[in-house]
């Protein structure tokens, strides 16, 4: 029976999957830390890989989603976050050297996108927008049925749009970008700033907090943590009209964290949409859900790159 | 002799060509008014056509170039600026039934840049950004080859990006737009803007001003006009990055007046480039070239695209 491995590789823990002809079920699963003493990470993703390995058939190819830019045409990871040691890593050759079979390698959140359109949120749309808003903002584009990589692969980092100029730093080092205003770190920043500014507010004072908290605060009454998703959720609205120009898509898929903070994020992200948004035309018959893979969205995305690299 | 017959409607003239087999130069051109007492529009569009058809040989197929929002699915022009008429009008069922051969429509500026892309300054480049700069801004955008045109063919609206919340009001209705900034009636505007709040210039004060004579200003090196390009510039690179994230080309084209303005434009325009953009991989052989087809990028795009719907 023809086999696939897919495996989505994070700055924290490495999943591995093997996956029998057209069954979305996986035959088997496996879970690891990233880092352990005395092992790379690589030696670690191999023997993930190794450890999911079918004892029958042929595996016909492995997807792998890593995080962080990445040459998906060579194969190649340019850095990644918190995997100190993965620069110019040439992920693809040496998998193919290690285990002779056909590798396929995405960025995380490109593939999540091609998950969400091949097996999620995003089916039967041939042009969509897929973005994860959690501690960053990754994103991803399907553009007449293909994901969009460009020149390099290094396309759809929708996260880095300036909607703000000389607006807040982001983690890239630049100002105003979408990232920097509506990630989860970007909430719970303002919080934070607006707190120490003399804001009211039942969230604490002089202490780091998370989007997650914000939310849950938002939820019980808090103004100030209402006004912060309202803020990201402004922004948001107002880089997705101008992506909806530059795109004119079906869909627009939302995940990550903050996406499940509800109606405190989407309402004001909905209003800005139409508010900035040139012609109705572009709203008509648009789809806009929140992503329905979850965390596996990275890992089923690889799976589909897995299928579209062996056929 | 197989040939190919391309048209460019413009808001005040229509030019048609008839080109043979694969030649370039065309065999026939008209050029009238798009308006005449008398006719409709599309009676002087067809008959732009019937005066280049050739009258030996078979015509391929037409390619038409028209203003304004279309569905190049249906060929279905929205709506038209200065062609009042023109609403939701069937213009490639219109031509077909007339003529009896295939017709393929498509927006202007994305065929300007089908054309530079095929023909002028982006040929080899298989990801592609152009912007035409002038009255107002259009883009058209190449993808793995692909003319982007999204789920209803209005993608690519380049110049209706945000950058700046809040900002001027842009011909669109909304504000803070690209267009609303840099484009060359944005560069009028601020000017005049500015000498009625009493800034010196060499500029008359209290008259219509256009963005050519902003430049002519500029180069005789009137301050106010220099830094309007400046502003100009500025915006457009802030914009550019965000499209670089976005689809990371190989190829940056800019064709429309303000490009006429040189490195009073350009200079700020890159400078601003560099210091928004994420990475310098982004930069990396990016080619930024002003368009080369002129005035017949439209033109050209629309015989590509005859080309390409005979194929």
């Amino acid at each position: 029976m023809r086999s696939y491995i897919a495996v989505d590789v994070g700055g924290t823990q490495i999943r591995a999957a093997c996956y029998l002809e057209d069954n979305l079920e996986p035959a088997c699963v496996q879970r690891i830390a990233t880092h352990s003493p005395g092992e790379s990470p690589l030696e670690r993703l191999m023997a993930a890989i190794q450890s999911v390995w079918p004892e029958n058939g042929p595996v016909q190819a492995i997807g792998v989603a890593a995080p962080g830019p990445l040459d998906p045409y060579q194969g190649v990871v340019l850095s990644a976050p918190n995997i100190p040691g993965w620069i110019n890593l040439p992920l693809q050759r040496r998998l193919e050297e290690r285990f002779n079979v056909k590798v396929a390698t995405g960025n995380d959140a490109n593939l999540a996108a091609l998950g969400e359109w091949r097996f999620g949120a995003g089916q039967g749309h041939h042009h969509l927008i897929y973005l994860t808003v959690s501690t960053g903002i990754g994103g991803g584009v399907i553009v007449d049925d293909r994901l969009l990589l460009g020149a390099r692969g290094l396309a759809a980092e929708l996260g880095h749009v300036t909607v703000m100029p000389d607006g807040p730093l982001c983690g890239c080092g630049h100002r105003g970008h979408l990232e920097a205003i509506s990630s989860g770190t970007a909430i719970a920043r303002w919080v934070q700033q607006e707190i120490a500014q003399g804001r009211n507010s039942s969230l604490p004072a002089g202490r780091a907090l998370t989007s997650k908290q914000v939310a849950e605060a938002a939820r019980q009454g808090d103004e100030l943590a209402i006004a912060a998703l309202a803020r990201a959720g402004t922004f948001m609205g107002i880089a997705l009209a101008g992506l909806l120009h530059t795109f004119n898509p079906s869909a627009i898929i939302i995940g990550g964290g903050v996406s499940q903070s509800g109606s405190l994020f989407f309402d004001p992200m909905r209003a800005a949409l139409r508010d900035n948004v040139m012609t109705p035309d572009y709203l008509k018959d648009l789809v806009i859900a929140t992503a329905a893979l979850g965390d596996s969205a990275g890992l089923m995305g690889a799976l589909a790159l897995a299928h579209m690299s062996a056929d």
